[in-house]
């Protein structure tokens, strides 16, 4: 298969978010065009990338069911990832009892504070924050859920980037400077506020 | 002035973030092209609707000091606003403590359990969930941070938008279906772990 373009990778996943709240059986590239604002043209075209385009597309529109495990499949999105959580205070915690998540599992849980691992309920083993390197690199964990404080973050997400996790959400008000190679997607409260207030205004 | 159109606004928004965070103290247009993927011409396009172009833009590149004021006046960031938590469970009591956020002030937290509110230590008064329409309309709240369980998210989101809130953050898993005129912004972690994954392929 072709290798899709970044930009096209984002937009397929923003479809299939949009195909998996749709209550629509089928969506033409005129109603994707209305819900993104991207042209018909780019949509047909991201989609071509699938390189399934004769099965996909119909007169009708494009079949929900036919069209979503493709662009899942496509997007490496059709495999199961591991996951931990490092920090388990109140955030991370409650991200522990957070239940499935479509295609992710939660593998692990790593805190510094020996007391707080042994106490928790949790789906998923505890671990104290010295064996994270050992326990992330053998049951081969992809991503983590950053929960410390802002003070620690950098120092955590290095320890995280040093035992071989590839990707971070990072849910502490911090600014992450680590290697291009290790993705992060920051979910910072401020922002999202600030998102709401710049749409309120209009 | 004149109204700003909304794409220009959210990137206006995405440009004061990156000015925010650079260490530069100037940036110009092509630096700006290359962190963010928009032409030269739609930035310029975009500080020109700041209406104060001569003074903003320079030979060098716009000044980040200069700039950043400027934006967060058009984007009405420049007044503080009132926010509150619903639902003080592990995830809402985090976020009670999260501290100052840069231009919005937590005005009240509420929880249908009164025991938990009574004893959980919060720099804003806590109330019963029955009060929110009364406490909302009285402080003068504007958004809120939707911290309950998926389950009671959408009965939560309607009390909230009859209460006069304009805006929501929604961290619980669920599709809220409300007014056009209420702005939500949706934290759904299988979203974020999904664009790591896909990002992560490349």
């Amino acid at each position: 298969m072709e290798q899709i373009p970044t930009p096209a990778r984002e937009r397929l996943l923003a479809l299939m978010r949009i195909l998996e709240h749709s209550a629509e059986k089928t969506l033409s590239s005129a109603q994707i065009e209305i819900i993104t604002g991207w042209s018909s043209h780019t949509i047909r075209k991201d989609i071509s990338y699938l390189g399934e385009g004769q099965t996909i597309g119909s007169v009708t529109g494009y079949d929900r069911e036919t069209l979503l495990p493709v662009i899942k499949k496509a997007l490496g999105l059709d495999r199961s990832r591991k996951y931990c959580i490092t920090g388990l205070g109140r955030l991370g915690s409650a991200y522990l009892n957070m239940g499935v998540l479509d295609g992710f599992e939660l593998a692990a849980g790593f805190d510094t504070n020996v007391n707080r691992i042994e106490i928790l309920p949790s789906p998923a083993p505890l671990y104290p924050a010295y064996k994270m390197a050992e326990v992330i690199s053998r049951l081969g964990i992809e991503i983590a859920l950053l929960c410390v404080p802002a003070a620690s973050a950098q120092t955590a997400a290095e320890k995280l980037a040093a035992a071989g996790i590839r990707g971070i959400v990072n849910f502490a008000p911090a600014v992450l400077n680590l290697p291009p190679a290790i993705k992060v997607r920051n979910v910072y409260v401020t922002d999202e506020l600030r998102t709401l207030a710049v749409r309120m205004e209009n």
